[in-house]
């Protein structure tokens, strides 16, 4: 499973003030404190638009790259701070754009600043109709933006689908929808990845926790292989060791006996 | 759902002696227990065999006939004990016999019992070989199962397929095996039901409720429509509910919300 730490995201009161304060070990410490929880990427949203948006997210990367190995997953809808974010990378390890969609305007700017070079990309199913309704439109959509990366010279192994997780309160049929299409585009897209940010499917109802929790544990059950998600929650790891290993991802339960030694179970 | 309370089981200490000192109350207060917290059917199994088992099982029943209108499951391999049972019912809706097999000497036992009665039948996948190994040959049980049952005269909606949940640490590979099983045999053989025991999938590893929890998470999003679990047990019962509103079952998430509500959540 790659998980993706969501914690370092600038529309978090916390992390907003350090970013505006330029608090570079209150960033580090975030950064830290989630590689040593388990995750594999760090998102950086600056939670700000604009020109302060831009030299905000070149700041960010920067901080984070020199705190730890862990790529960044860089989180932005502008060009220009995708751009600023990838130059401010210093690690070894491709980091990820997160995201391009099928927008024509967005791919268009999007694609010239991916090719050519090493970086993995969150490819979001949205285009210029809004999400695709249903899951063949899912499937479809994801097979349209895999072409349309790979012509750009980005590798299968490098494309997370975002297949958009709707909120289960506009739309009571939306989960099954998403995780059936999770299951087609794993199947009909071998090589590629699938990723959800989980907590949309629980807005505005209550108990939000628990159903984000036992979501991404059917959507793992139905194929998803990375995750953007707090790796600070102990409760959601502890799931996601259990249902890695009940998904048959887990040999001899190695990594959940693991994590059950080190006190996450 | 179908949520078959598993409490009443002389296995369990305190259930065994309830039912050597004949304890009316106690064993009410089980059945009136599990119904509140949302059990359809209680399993009623006296925890020993041989001619005490018949005894017994006609008493228990009896009891928990007397105590709640939810129909009982009766859990036993005796024809014997199974007939008695059946006959101590006084309820109006139809019991559960649990269960049936495709073992030669058990089938030939069991369906004189059942036929010509309305009872429900938990068609357990195990044959004179052992548990069909593998996804297709445990759909083919379910298939030549049914057939037998049907020709019984048992209609669908009274068969609960149990596809058998064998330990994860003997198998890594069993848990995925069972769900695919469900999700095959859901849609090979419309209008049967899938019933689950799942505190098998956790026997000899750590943090076994987080296992059984999960699995039961990723078996409905499979189309598992009946368990046999503790409806005591809130945090899996929310979970459930979890699931099933996740899973595109629960029209306007209102029994999400009505759990909410009640404080199950």
């Amino acid at each position: 499973m790659i998980i993706i730490g969501e914690l370092i995201n600038g529309t978090r009161e916390a992390v907003r003030r350090a970013i505006v304060a330029r608090d570079e070990a209150a960033i580090a410490e975030l950064a830290i404190r989630q590689t040593e929880a388990g995750a594999n990427y760090l998102d950086c949203n600056v939670g700000t638009v604009g020109e302060a948006e831009v030299e905000q997210m070149a700041w960010l990367v920067g901080v984070v790259s020199a705190a730890v190995d862990a790529p960044v997953c860089i989180d932005t809808a502008s060009p220009d701070a995708m751009r600023v974010g990838l130059a401010a990378w210093q690690g070894t390890e491709p980091p990820i754009c997160n995201s391009v969609t099928l927008e024509r305007g967005r791919l268009d700017v999007f694609l010239p600043i991916i090719a050519g070079r090493h970086a993995r990309v969150v490819a979001l199913l949205m285009t210029d109709e809004g999400v695709p309704q249903g899951v063949e439109a899912r499937v479809d959509a994801a097979r349209r933006l895999v072409e349309v990366l790979e012509g750009a010279g980005v590798a299968r192994d490098d494309i997370l689908i975002d297949p958009i997780v709707t909120p289960l309160s506009v739309d009571a049929d939306g989960a099954r929808v998403t995780m059936d299409a999770i299951a087609e585009i794993m199947s009909a897209l071998p090589g590629c990845h699938t990723v959800c940010g989980v907590s949309n499917v629980s807005y505005g109802l209550p108990a939000r926790g628990l159903l984000n929790r036992v979501f991404l544990c059917q959507a793992i059950r139905s194929g998803l292989d990375a995750a953007i998600i707090d790796p600070l929650d102990r409760q959601l790891m502890a799931d996601i060791y259990a249902a890695e290993a009940l998904a048959g991802r887990d040999e001899w339960c190695a990594k959940y006996l693991q994590a059950y030694r080190s006190g996450v179970l």
